[in-house]
Order: structure tokens, then C-alpha cells, then sequence
């Protein structure tokens, strides 16, 4: 197709993780959340879908922005809706940021190893991207925050996927702060980490906070993420956004997913309390991993290969993510699931190693 | 915000039309079905809702893509589900299009009046756009054709709005073989419409036909759109696209509603219905209004302000869009509701004029 853009021309797509349809996996490699959604987030979805979905959803999600703004105001004193924007997904969120701050040809900086998107986000724009490797601790050197070329962006995630470890809010606000850009904080897995960023977004109007409903909340397939931004930030985002981005059903479950307090509390200390074991349990079994503040555990085995134990695995029904980065090295990601699925887990490795 | 993109900050973000929350109005301003979606819709998003939203969608939308090709067959022969796209809402559609084929700089050229959201897209994209006013019969001249600076992408709302008329698609295969650029073919409106243009998809691979599930089958809320477009073309739209863009609910919820063919029949029917009594009311009152083929109505009274009745109705509890296109002209844009809504509507013009 000679009318395609050569930016597009030239890239492969953003592979997601295998979603196989038809065979029932243990399925540990996409970092869902093995629960069910909050009961009260069915029941409203039910309502709306049943009142019939002939209009228009409310372009602004209102009714989300108020019950989130309500809640965040632990975190950010004073914060209105005019704080947050939703998006279908948080991917959605970044590319509206993307769309907003990067011209054609200039710069977006972002870690390896780190969430593969970034690097999509970049082509499609037809930017540039300025790769910055994590130090063998998972800290970041000043490489990150150094001006070179046209920077116009800065993606960092935190906590980190696949590494699970967070930078701590302090060392964030350093890097916003030496940055010469704006600085996109993806927190799709804060949730489920010990500190957050979102007090930095008042201190100051470069950094933005984006969320994600998928895994904390168990509604990665309603799509609903949403951004904290200084109101003058959000205003420009808005622009770029499809007025509809977020349907009628997503607004009202992810409203009622963040009301459910006492699901989420219990919802995440399952998961911790199982992460925990995940953790404790591969180191026995000869895995090097580090402290996950996610809902996954990033390993390596110090004798077996990591993709050869990713193909075992899955030939015995049990799916998790193998990844490779270049100049960096190869490792498992390994997703927390139920107590249930981490009992298959480790009867199959144990079988395998 | 000195790092947003000047065309992001010069420009002014789309403006849908006026969805009131709260108060209750008879609602005809932005082409919203006024009947319930099928049952079947309901029933199948209830069954994913209950099953659990905890997974990522299938990125493909393949049960949707498989039963739309299996319908679209009678149009494209031997039409397979690669020569489907599925979006977030034809807006979704329409953003990815522009995204893979125009470069910042480039232009985007359009009829006017038509549909207000192509200029966002171009200005989101740091576009140019080369605007072509619809002859007063509402054909377009050769002016649409014409090769002019970079040209890389053309819309065409086929049915138009706010006119309710289309372009015989004979008509179009002419403007898209002349064209030097692909033509987006906008068909959210052509499932009320005798004709359209999904056979010329297969003539020539520059052509694309979007579709919307927003009015012709009652889903707006929903947000589900689709393109149909050779799959040498699909396959680079879909490195543009979200992976995730379409959620479990909307994709199960779109396939039960192309599924069923009783209900689809015997809503656009009643909508015909309805159109014609409407065009026919507002003649004899006094409107110039053209024949539509879509589920709304573009009238201007021979003696009213369109703005000062568009005003008055709203006082009255009555929605209807009030357009104004400059060097063009306004008038009113009603949309086709139900004969009680039309009887309500009639009754508070009769007040008025």
C-alpha cells in the first residue's frame, strides 16, 4: 500500500501476550488479576445495559471523575475532576499524551527493560526513541534525565514491568524535576507497590500519573484507565481524546469498582500475600528474583534456560511470559494468580526441574 | 503548557453535541436511535459481564470479524474476516485512518458542510485541510478530485450530514479512481440509506467504508464502529490501532446485534417510517427540506431563524442541532425519533411558527 506512511510501513504492530481462545491454560502471563470483579461493578453494568445503550455515554465521564477526585484527595489535597482525564484503557492515556507532546521526528525517552508499548507509541507518532538501560539494580542512571535532540517526552513505568521493582517517589520527583520534558509516570500496577507518585502531580505540572482499572481492579476486558494531571495539562489532553473514548457500560462498572473499597482491600491482599509465596518458593527452587511491588515476579533460573522452561510450561498448560530484550538478557515474567494456580505452578516445575 | 504541540494549542477540541444529564428532553440532536437495542445484545453482554471481566479482550475482535464477513458476503463475494477492522466507535475507525496514511503537514481534504470531526482529526495531526463546499444540489464538483499540495487522505460521509443525501456510488467509484490519494467512504449512516458503497472495497484498494453500530442498531453507548477495507490495507491500520481498543462487552454485544437480522429490519423500517412523516410535517409547515437517507432530517424554515427556533424548542423541552457552517449558511438537523417524539415535536412548532 504506497499511500501507508513509512513510519507505519517500516514497524511491526504491538504484540500483546499470547490470549489463547479455546484451551484452558493456567493462564499466568498477561498479569490479570485471577479474581473476579467487585460484585457491585457487575450490578452496575447490568443497569445501564438493561436502561439500553441508544445514547451517547457522557464524553467527560463525570461520574467517574468525581468519585475518583473524592478519593484521591488523600493523596492530592484539594484536587477536583478537572484532574483526571478517563481513557479506554490506559494504553488509550498514552497515546493521547503521546498525541499532545510529540511532534513528528522528535525524542521519547523511556527505560529497558520496561513496558514494550512506549516503543510502538514512538513509531507510530514517526518520534524518535532514546533507550535508557536500567543499572543491574534497577536504578537509573543520569543518562535518564541528560538533554539530547528534540525530547519532547519521558515515559517511565512504576512499578516497572517486567522487573516489578519502583523507583522511590523521591528519586521520581528528582528526575521530573531535571527532565526538560514532561514525565508520563505509568502506575498501571501502584496498586499493588507500597508508595505511589500521585503527590507529585501538585508539586509540579510536568508530571502525569496514569492509571489503569485492568489489574487491580480485575476489568481488563471493560477498558478503563484514567490520567492525574494539573487541570491546565488535562484541558490540552482533552483536545486529543475521541469525545466518546469511554462507552456508557465502562463508566458506570469502573465508578462502582473504585467505590467497592472492601474489594479492593481484600482483592489485594490475596494478591501480596500470594506474591509473597511466589516469590519465596521459586528462590527455592533456584530462581533469582527480585521484590515485585506488582501483581507479577520477574525470574531468572540460574541453571535452565528461560525460554526452554517457558515452552515446558506451556506444553503442561501452564502459561507464563517469556521475555527477551536485547544487550540486556532474557527472564520469565510470571503473573500472581490464585494460591490454586501457584500450587499447579510449582507441581509442574517441580516435574521439570 | 509551553511543551503541548502548537497545532494542539492553537486548536479547539471537538464539540459533541448537547447531551443533557439531568434534565429531560425529547431528544433529536445527534442521531441517536430512539429504540431500545435488540434483546439479544443484552443478553449476550450479560453473559460475558457474569463470566467475569478480569481478561484482556481478544485484540482481533475475531467473533465479531467472522459473523461480519459471513454478512457482508451478499456485498464483497468471497469477503474473509482480514478485511475487517474493529474500532472503539467509527470515531476510533476514523483516528486510525488518519493516523497510518497523513503525515504532520500533510492534507486532508473534505466536503463541507459535512462531518465536524475530520477537522479535529486534522488538526490533532498537524494537517492541512483543503475543504470543498458541496454544490447546491449537494453533488461535488471536480474541485473534490483535483490534485493539490500533499494530498493523502480524503473523507466522504456518504450518507452526508447534515444533509441526509448521498452521493450514487457509481458517483464515487468515479471521485476515488480520480483521487490520487485512498478515500475514507463514512458510512455511519448507510444502513438507512438504498444504497452503498462496500463493492467498491473490492474494486480498489484505495477505497475504505467505515460503519458505526451507534445508530442503526441502537448502540451508541456502546462504542463500536468497524472499516472494511482490502486486507493488504488491514493489516496496516491494524499496527495503528490499540491493541486492546475494543472491549469483551462491545464485542460480544456488536456480534449479537448483526446477528439480529429481524430486529435490524424492523427498526430501520419503523425509522423510515417515522423520516417520511417527519420530511412530509415540516414541508407542510413551511421547512425546505431535502429527502434524507439517513435517520435525521437537514431543514431551513422560508420565514423562522433557524438559531431562534432551535432556541425555542429547547425552552420547550425539544432537542434538536442547530448548525451554522461559515460562507455556508445554517439550519436545523432533527433527528428521526419516534412518532410520539415527532408528534411532541410537531405540536410545539405548531406554538412557535
Amino acid at each position: 500500500m504506497p499511500f501507508v506512511r513509512p513510519n507505519i510501513a517500516a514497524m511491526h504492530g504491538y504484540t500483546p501476550g499470547e490470549q489463547p481462545r479455546g484451551m484452558e491454560y493456567v493462564k499466568l502471563n498477561t498479569n490479570e488479576n485471577p479474581y473476579q470483579c467487585s460484585p457491585a461493578v457487575k450490578a452496575a453494568i447490568g443497569r445501564v445495559c438493561q436502561a439500553g445503550l441508544q445514547r451517547y455515554p457522557d464524553p467527560a465521564a463525570t461520574q467517574f471523575r468525581e468519585r475518583a477526585a473524592e478519593l484521591l484527595e488523600a493523596e492530592i489535597p484539594g484536587i477536583t475532576p478537572d484532574w483526571i482525564l478517563c481513557g479506554n484503557g490506559s494504553d488509550d492515556i498514552l497515546t493521547i499524551v503521546t498525541r499532545t507532546f510529540v511532534e513528528s521526528g522528535d525524542v521519547i525517552r523511556f527505560a529497558r527493560p520496561s513496558y514494550l508499548l512506549y516503543d510502538t507509541l514512538a513509531s507510530i507518532q514517526g518520534a524518535q526513541t532514546d533507550v535508557v538501560n536500567y543499572e543491574r539494580d534497577w536504578t537509573l542512571g543520569s543518562r535518564f534525565t541528560e538533554l539530547r535532540g528534540r525530547l519532547s517526552l519521558a515515559f517511565l513505568a512504576n512499578p516497572n514491568s517486567p522487573s516489578g521493582t519502583a523507583i522511590p517517589p523521591a528519586e521520581v520527583a528528582r528526575i521530573a524535576a531535571a527532565l526538560p520534558c514532561p514525565l508520563l509516570v505509568d502506575e498501571a500496577y501502584a496498586d499493588f507497590a507500597e508508595t505511589n507518585c500521585l503527590h507529585l502531580v501538585a508539586e509540579n505540572d510536568r508530571v502525569m500519573v496514569a492509571r489503569s482499572l485492568s489489574k487491580s481492579y480485575a476489568l481488563a476486558g471493560l477498558r478503563f484507565g484514567f490520567l492525574v494531571a494539573q487541570p491546565h495539562v488535562i484541558f490540552e489532553l482533552a483536545k486529543v481524546k475521541d469525545s466518546y473514548n469511554c462507552d456508557s457500560l465502562s463508566i458506570a462498572g469502573a465508578t462502582a469498582a473504585i467505590d467497592d473499597r472492601a474489594w479492593f482491600k481484600r482483592t489485594r491482599g490475596a494478591i501480596l500475600a500470594t506474591r509473597g509465596k511466589l516469590t519465596a518458593e521459586l528462590r527455592e527452587r533456584g530462581f533469582e528474583c527480585i521484590d515485585s511491588q506488582a501483581n507479577f515476579v520477574w525470574c531468572r533460573h540460574s541453571k535452565q534456560s528461560a525460554h526452554a522452561l517457558y515452552q515446558r510450561l506451556k506444553d503442561d498448560g501452564v502459561l507464563v511470559r517469556y521475555m527477551k530484550y536485547e544487550g540486556w538478557g532474557e527472564g520469565l515474567r510470571i503473573s500472581v494468580g490464585t494460591d490454586e494456580q501457584l500450587g499447579t505452578l510449582l507441581a509442574k516445575l517441580s516435574a521439570i526441574l
